[in-house]
């Protein structure tokens, strides 16, 4: 199973891509340049010079465009050859590299891998809060080797916390919890409410409860394709209504590196009207997670990569339980799409009779 | 060629299996964990839970049961699933992971790969010399990037040990030392006898002989498939008969990791009645050969395992010398189980008309 | 696209073969043993033992035969088995290993890896500037993880030095500078002439030139196959006749060691008339060089063999510019003498209609 190609993925945080350096990143197994011109826009090419293979990235940017480090052509944001420095300075015809359509928002410069033709900035799913313009926001990325579809397993299922992080994010209560889970159209979200917990320390101090205090939790996950999540999480004081505790929203971004390895951009944002209590929280949050992201999840991902190995997931047969509805609802859909798109067809048509799809794989669930 | 499956083979020294902490081995390509239920038996399960194919090695054992470390499933030493903490805990039809034969002897946990229903304890050689009951043992390990049968060739023609281990077991007069060889049904001895001989520091002072003593040395070598060796090397006085000497036996145990690697278990066992000495002797003896092993035979195994590469032994077109004659017929002995298992008889049916054979593998070796 | 065979390669610097410590190296994927026998002459065999494929390298040359290090066989130059030291000595007819041509010349020992009865000294390319009989020369190595005819495109267009190597080799001056190429049957020449340039500290110093002085230089490249380049620098004052300046000479040797990595074999020679300074002159060339072609040159033709992967050169479909010209002529060079082995031909027959060729390279240049 290869790559959707028509969606956005986020190639970059926007820092990342600063001054004159390019930066090379592998994405969806394509050798990519970023860079940015002289008015600041991003631009995203293939990493290969059109002449004999150079990697661009390792040029440098003169002018707003990139030359080659080899021998010197230089390339513009549309990946045309706009200077020749040797002999009479013509520039072969197929002296060009596949530039990508970019856009930057919420803090990550984005890009499409498919036809360029397809790409609509309209599409790029609404991460308001992480926005910096708006927000404080913080960020954390980890290379993860495993495919992107085991991170949005894991964080489609969140009862994992009880087991894999019973000293930083979980408790005893987790895997009890009620949870709601189900999709509309493109979009799935799997809900879990744990009523009655005590809190560990980097959780309770986050959300500013006293060590010891009974409370309920709650873990919204919302995900669209190809691997754009959000997961909104809320404390509240044990039986108390949610309006009167705090939520902590965060972006998850998977992009494809390879077909085994696997960018993870996670982001939080609280409101700029927060102040610094708000720009401290964001900070808190993303050093706290990469603990346990990068201790716990992380070698998880990649234990379970290794065992799935080059087999498709199904191949292997998971005996699944209620807990993967969601993830499995999104692994439909991602596959739904990607046999559409690889059949001539718009992919976002893949999902229209949604209900119907829902109810089969519930179904399913029931006979496991 | 693939692996016999219908055989003992040793996953581990039940030393390794202590407490709570499963162990994780690859055995024949497959990831297997080893653990010790709450009466101290051992079991050997599929690495991956069945679930979402986490290392269930990586869990902790509860209550005499293993806990996936992911989502929290547990599994009995049969591979049943016996407790899911999600939800109303029903527990998915699928959710077993398979569950290998064990039995516990000679100070080591054997396993059996293929049917369950063949594994039979009687098939077990006797290596009672080793066992820790009767015996002071000591044991060692080496990890080999080679096929397990180099390993085989290696100890089944100890004439190496004049060119490969000059300074430490051998000497000139292995060479020229008197060799004989057969076999009896699935079983291949190789017995030198080296007469007048000088022996390094480390053999002379194990076998308590003054330096510059000149002694008569034997070595012999018995196999049994799959790859289990034993090897009693005596020392006498020149001239003197083998009782008025010393003997040393060991136990040499090779399970294959991958087709390219193997699990080298080696042990010496002296009876319990020649005490303190004996057991000096046994940790004596693995201390000293760790040397040769680790820095002269394994460096030398995995240059013909990188030499051959991927290609059968056979193809390789080996010019072989009449030294080879124990190793070739093992290596006939372990193709024809190989073969028959894969047709879907008994492989001990496999080496019945042996006398035949031996005289067909012979004559072989006097065209070569 | 695999090697040409009946060539002759350069396997190792003559010095590197001293005393009776053989040398491994792996030459056009084989692996090879070179060791110099009792009256010094050079050897090259396959580095496996006929017996059981232990690599002779490994072993010690004794009586000016090769002993293998694990059961003793010996091996002389021609690869014959000249000593079994087991039981009756009687040594197999098929004992015997692989020898390769062998011929030392201009430093350096050479060998054929194709036919032997094909192997002629009067097809080794002169290299006489580089003969320590009648040189002060100095050399250098490097290992590229790139195919070689990477390396024999970054020799044939030296235009790189501006761009790759401005603050060592280049200047601004190296792009617009004058070039020439053509072939002569299997002979390629690439000549470049640089008018009113600035040299490089290095370079200027090496020429004996004062810092600033504004210089001519000229640098011929000339090519012959599978990858030998004699390369001459010359400077001379801006304007001055070329009489009135200096020349360096440097001979470069590009053997595979397989299909992506390349032993880069490279030497300075002046003159033994120039006394102690021609000899700290080649020292000042060679050591000044490692930096950029380390540094540098190493770096990028590794960049471009990760780009290209396993595909062929002209599955990536390269734009070519003028300046490639040299390079694409010795690539078809080397395809046509390769199509014409593979077929059962001297290669060396392939290039005789060479002025057709010329022209129809160049027009699909125009084309370009």
């Amino acid at each position: 199973m290869s790559f959707l190609l028509n969606a956005w993925y986020v190639a970059a945080f926007s820092d990342e891509l600063n001054g004159a350096t390019p930066l090379a990143r592998t994405l969806l197994d394509r050798p990519v340049v970023l860079y940015r011109d002289s008015e600041g826009a991003a631009h995203a090419l293939d990493d290969r010079c059109a002449h004999r293979f150079a990697p661009l990235s390792r040029g440098r940017v003169v002018g707003g465009v990139l030359e080659c480090p080899y021998h010197g052509l230089r390339f513009d944001g549309a990946g045309r050859c706009v200077h020749n420095p040797h002999g009479d300075g013509r520039v072969p015809a197929q002296a060009h590299v596949r530039a990508y359509p970019v856009v930057e928002r919420f803090g990550a410069v984005w890009f499409w891998p498919g036809e360029a033709a397809r790409a609509d900035i309209a599409l790029l799913p609404a991460f308001d809060f992480v926005d910096p313009a708006q927000n404080h926001t913080h960020h954390g990325y980890l290379k993860t080797r495993a495919h992107y579809q085991l991170s949005a397993d894991n964080l489609l299922d969140l009862s994992h916390f009880q087991f894999l992080h019973p000293d930083t994010l979980g408790s005893e209560a987790i895997a009890s919890g009620d949870v709601q889970s189900g999709s509309l159209g493109e979009t799935v979200w799997v809900r879990r409410a744990v009523f009655g917990e005590i809190l560990q320390p980097f959780v309770a101090d986050g959300f500013g409860i006293a060590a010891g205090t009974c409370v309920d939790r709650w873990m919204d996950v919302k995900w669209t394709p190809p691997g754009l999540l959000t997961i909104v999480v809320g404390v509240t004081g044990a039986g108390q209504p949610r309006e009167a505790g705090r939520i902590a929203p965060s972006a998850h971004w998977l992009t494809p590196e390879t077909a085994c390895t696997t960018h993870y951009f996670f982001a939080f944002g609280l409101p700029k009207a927060m102040g610094d209590e708000g720009r401290a929280l964001v900070r808190y949050a993303v050093e706290g997670l990469m603990k346990p992201f990068e201790l716990e999840d992380l070698p998880m991902l990649e234990a379970q990569q290794a065992c799935i190995g080059e087999a498709d997931f199904w191949a292997a047969q998971p005996a699944l339980l209620p807990i993967d509805r969601g993830a499995i609802r999104a692994r439909r859909i991602m596959e739904s799409m990607i046999v559409a798109e690889r059949a001539g067809h718009d992919p976002r048509d893949a999902n229209h009779h949604d209900g119907a799809r829902t109810i089969a794989i519930r179904s399913s669930f029931e006979v496991a």
